[in-house]
């Protein structure tokens, strides 16, 4: 008789809570929604699976989810219930930013000319694969250009569906409209600073944090814990805390990923080492080493560093050493502990509920003292 | 004394009625989206005003305002009332089709590595010049592709924040959300299709008419008119007509525009003599070309044609004899009327009403007969 049978083998394999296990929720809905749109896609024609499918590869094949735990945890912090009815909504809601992430990264990989991202090829390498494969006409390259752009505006339109989509409480899309529509422009308008700063060989401080500002804090951390909040209905003293925590502790987030691409170890980060250096990115590790080589008339260390921005061999003992000596590693170090210290106090003073408050304090502990 | 003055010099000087002038209504509205956005990006860094003034100069530099202008009489067709408060709330909804239209059309530019477009330079021209101008550092037409990839996602989240900002009537947003998302992604399938045919070198009428039905026809006539009746709250028998007429006037449309790419008149259209063919455009109108010659075994006909697509100097009186002879341009002419009729048809047993219908069947007569 089953109720007398001793074992209960289904105690403990339903779906584990949001709280405990949001990656794979995040996943979860994601995997569903992508599947709604590959029938759309079919409806048309069947050759456009092959798009659906990239992305789906791509949005599914990896990723931290990042901003869906950013934007969970703002929500669960202003009194967000993980019981109610409508969290599946949230839970709708929030996953969303990984579409929008997904178009930011395969347009981003396109104008970087890189051709691996999680250890598989870009979006446009692939198609460029395809097309040579079965030595179809015209420039394989081009053809892979072009449905990488496809391929993220189809990214890009499909987040905002799934975002309208979303069965959220009464007033809560109204509310979101502000930090939604803001965080697209805003990482839009990073973008572009980077491209301009990456052209014009713009290399100070000021324009490398506001790169950071815009392009990484306000759309990973601040706009996502702003968009929590707005669907829980915060009032502005935590609208207000969520976004200086954000802003602060979304900088250094960046700061220390600028660190770990010059000293980071390629077995935690994944990423080879000097990768930064390779591409010749303006971090503000590098701006604040230029800086204080200029100020110390170090015409050596500053022809060394600028030198090693986009060479394919950068001397990477040599840049590091550089970059320690010049006092560069250790102002970005300060510099990550204030925005830290900053983003945590802003915390603190506001009525932050718990679990969220707690969660929050922990995932600014992650994003700043990390080694991935 | 005023009242006995005799000029009434303000009489007729207010804003013409939308029904009348709703090219200027919209760009009207879309020049005053666009300078609010521009405040946006203008509070990021004043740097970034330069892609949302290239946006502005794009948008508001030309265009028909056809997606718009069926948007609008698919609404009035439906009952929508020019007088009713939310007027304005339905302009700025189908407005924002223009800025899909940008979208669409700054990254198709990039994809076709078109130089010019309604006699300006394209936008990954303009800022590869600015880049070369400036003398900056790296590949200028790589700089010009990057900006044109980010100003044409610009175009595209504006497009969708200015639509959901619409003030609509109680339930409209919910009603759109249909044709809205239908559109986007099928214009987006619609493109994939084109240039995967371009690229397998897929000759087929049967994938001509399909890349007609969803990158021309669902999204220049067919989803505007369903979205307009969407706003409206028609009933499925005015929503199944204008699908009919859509797709139908649609596709003859742009078998219209295939006809004038290799016989119109410069002058008329604004676009050089063949232009279609010097791309390399695998149209209907080729496609039928092909096939005939293929039945009648005509071997010298096939490789003629096929030898002008993609040629920069093709001999277009050759062409066009051989399109006229093979029965091509009877054929793709037979085959307008026939679509034409079968809109009409349709347009003419669904309960629309005045003066929608009669719009309606002026656009299509302008749609199928222009010369331009």
């Amino acid at each position: 008789m089953p109720d007398s049978s001793g074992s209960t083998p289904f105690v403990g394999a339903g779906p584990a809570p949001l709280d405990d296990a949001l990656p794979q929720h995040v996943e979860r809905v994601l995997a569903g929604y992508l599947d709604q749109r590959r029938a759309d896609v079919l409806g048309v024609d069947p050759a456009v699976t092959r798009v659906a499918d990239a992305l789906a590869g791509f949005v599914l094949g990896g990723g931290k989810r990042l901003r869906p735990t950013f934007a969970w945890w703002g929500w669960r912090g202003a009194g967000g219930d993980p019981q109610a009815e409508h969290a599946q909504g949230v839970l709708t809601a929030i996953a969303s930013l990984e579409l929008v992430q997904a178009c930011a990264l395969v347009h981003d990989d396109l104008m970087d000319a890189s051709a691996t991202r999680r250890g598989r090829p870009t979006v446009h390498v692939e198609f460029a694969r395809t097309h040579a494969t079965n030595d179809w006409s015209g420039p394989a390259a081009r053809f892979g250009a072009a449905v990488a752009i496809l391929a993220g505006d189809l990214a890009q339109v499909w987040a905002d569906d799934m975002f309208r989509s979303a069965a959220l409480p009464e007033g809560a899309h109204a509310r979101a409209a502000e930090p939604w529509q803001a965080m697209r422009t805003e990482v839009l308008s990073g973008q572009y600073l980077d491209v301009l700063a990456q052209a014009s060989g713009d290399t100070s401080e000021d324009t490398a944090l506001k790169i950071d500002r815009f392009k990484t804090a306000a759309y990973t951390v601040e706009r996502p814990l702003h968009l929590g909040a707005a669907i829980a209905g915060a009032d502005q003293q935590v609208v207000g805390a969520y976004r200086r925590y954000g802003a602060d502790i979304g900088v250094a987030f960046q700061l220390r990923d600028d660190l770990l691409g010059v000293f980071g170890d390629p077995r935690v980060t994944g990423k080879p080492a000097g990768d930064d250096l390779r591409e010749g990115k303006r971090t503000m590790l590098i701006a604040s080493a230029l800086q204080r080589a200029e100020q110390r008339g170090d015409r050596a260390a500053h022809d060394m560093v600028t030198g090693a921005l986009g060479n394919p061999e950068p001397d990477l003992e040599r840049v590091r050493s550089a970059l320690s000596e010049l006092g560069a590693v250790q102002a970005v170090e300060q510099r990550i502990a204030a925005l830290t210290g900053s983003a945590l106090d802003a915390l603190d003073a506001a009525p932050v509920a718990e679990p969220g408050r707690r969660n929050l304090f922990e995932l600014a502990e992650r994003a700043t003292r990390r080694a991935w």
